[in-house]
């Protein structure tokens, strides 16, 4: 294997924080990264080669990207597999992971028919396609969580239903339809943490990073604790699951596998995103190889890093703690530059919204005396210091 | 201490492997680079928000990277100090290290003044303007290290003299003259080891990283081990040394302190980089804080981060290893990317050179079982199986 240059490019489509994050990875290999993004200077920009400007569905820009790189990719869900799959074949350029598990993974209920069948874990569910599947689940289960099948990201698309009575409005609400909905009626999963893996497929070998522990909000990720605080037993079954999830998949790349920790122990897949995950950001200076180098590297189809965490880490979200939309300027950033260990992450978004993600902060347990709920207290508070002037 | 969008950009001169370094270290912090360089597309380029193209003593050009910036420093000792100082004062931002800094170590002479001046340890030297007064400085130390006053870099300009009657020849060949030649002559130090310490001076404080070991061969560093391999004596006296070099310098960023350990174990300053320096690769991975991340925080007058060492390290440097230029490809790479805890980085320089330093390798014992000689003896094995094709 040789590195020329300029080195192998990657097209991504998407160039929100995770594309960013994956430019500043694939550099350090020579590897040059060009994005796809409709919104002009797009978070990644800066550090990118180029952006292409343009939509995720738009099949004359991801063709233009596609002529431009070595290897295809995505940062966002909504990319399209059908353009992809595509573009890449017009342009002879592989794209990972493969436009057929982008498809299933885009499609709620597709997902967990093909974790169901290869016999991994995951919580009882319907399929419903009309006001009467939703009353009949909600009957059977005593409650659901209903989710539309397409679309949902960070919570939006899902709704508890607790009665057949909410069924109808439930399903205008979520899913924008009672006639002729597309949806799923997931059980209530009484569980006792959420945890998830990062899992890399490369070319024929897998790695996972150690187990995290994600602390959600309003649905929304705040904090990823790693390693999870959780017994020995269930961070076994959680990394046998992500290496049973990560069987059943296709093509190459980075894998972000949520997971329940039920009350009984036992492990639940939630959500797979196959792409780096917020959960996984802890990586960058909590493991060897962030899991931005290891999907540069899965996608390219070279040699994976290690895994190994090098010392208790703790990653915040800085959302947007805003009621308008309005320009992004954080103030407090020295609590953060100054605390030893610490780090700051700031995706460049010029408009902070509510709830938004504008950035993160790390922070490593480099004494690892292995307190992880005193540096998850710390961490928070620090990331609690900073505020939108 | 607030941060926007766009964040402060940072305006180099010079988008070599530092630049790229710099840019790749300054993004996670929202803080852009704009590099002023004469190559079009110089390693820096790809990762850069913007390039100039322009020499580096070109003061138009030097002065509109000071209009697009909010604070202008420099990844190379060519730098023009008065055409930093003019811009800076033209658009009012701040220019670090200061140019009268730039200027007195860009003449090694000045340097070894000013270090002398300051109680600062040095090999014995006298000023050379003059053929006699290179044969006085040979007579008089028993031979001497002849260095050219200005232009040097990586043992260019450098020349032994052993005897007086070598003198006229060989100013000839280190400093182009022997008319009137502007030059210093140093008593060659019996060194144990060639040590260093990257400094940082930031807005009132001042860190230092642990001290690295620095092997050399025909005057250019191949490899560096951190911590060095020396007494906790040494290091100390290194450590100390180093405070007071920062501390007679000028102006903010990273300094590279070249050390000689004696054979006595007294500690010699050998030269300074006013800049993030070769030896200090390692804390990309080895240390909380990089000398990058550090060198963007300092300048900005941003509080400096932990110099803290995380796992003990070794860099070692892919140089051009061909007898003529051509087109740079790197052959081996996987075994890089295979080995645990090895870290390539690549600089995306599109010719290969005799000795041009092309890339380096650092791999961390995340064990810490201690043993740096074989740490060194495996990354050394690592990047000499690295080939170019």
């Amino acid at each position: 294997m040789t590195t020329t240059v300029p080195g192998p490019t990657l097209g991504v489509v998407g160039g929100g924080q995770l594309g960013r994050m994956l430019a500043e990875a694939a550099a350090p290999l020579g590897v040059e990264v060009i994005v796809l993004d409709p919104t002009p200077d797009c978070p990644a920009a800066p550090v990118a080669r180029d952006q292409i400007v343009g939509d995720f569905d738009d099949p004359e820009a991801i063709g233009r990207l596609a002529d431009r790189t070595d290897a295809l990719t995505y940062e966002i869900e909504l990319a399209d597999p059908d353009h992809l799959a595509a573009a890449s074949a017009e342009a002879d350029v592989p794209v990972h992971p493969t436009p057929e598990t982008l498809r299933t993974i885009q499609d709620k209920w597709l997902e967990k028919e093909m974790l169901a069948e290869a016999g991994i874990p995951v919580p009882a569910y319907r399929r419903v396609d009309s006001v009467a599947d939703l009353e009949a689940a909600v009957s059977e289960f005593g409650g659901v969580m209903l989710k539309a099948r397409e679309g949902g990201y960070d919570g939006r698309g899902n709704l508890p239903v607790h009665s057949p009575d909410e069924a109808e409005a439930a399903l205008e609400e979520a899913v924008g339809t009672a006639e002729d909905p597309s949806a799923l009626a997931e059980t209530f999963v009484d569980f006792e943490r959420e945890v998830s893996v990062i899992g890399v497929q490369g070319d024929g070998e897998v790695r996972t990073f150690p187990v995290g522990e994600n602390v959600h909000e309003e649905e929304i990720l705040r904090e990823t604790v790693v390693p999870a605080r959780t017994s020995d037993d269930v961070k076994e079954r959680a990394q046998s699951v992500a290496r049973d999830v990560l069987d059943a998949l296709d093509g190459r790349g980075v894998f972000g596998i949520e997971l329940f920790e039920t009350a009984e122990g036992d492990i639940l897949v939630n959500e797979i995103a196959p792409r780096p995950h917020n959960s996984g950001h802890w990586s960058i200076e909590g493991a060897v190889t962030s899991q931005f180098e290891q999907h540069a590297r899965a996608v390219l189809g070279w040699p994976l890093g290690s895994t190994r965490q090098r010392a208790p880490t703790v990653s915040a979200n800085v959302l947007g703690t805003v009621d308008e939309p309005r320009a992004a300027e954080l103030g407090g950033v020295e609590a953060v530059l100054e605390r030893e260990a610490a780090h700051l992450h700031w995706y460049g978004k010029d408009e902070v919204r509510p709830l938004r993600k504008m950035g993160h902060v790390t922070a490593t347990d480099e004494d690892r005396d292995g307190d992880l709920t005193a540096l998850l207290e710390a961490t928070r508070e620090l990331r609690d210091s900073l505020t939108f002037q």
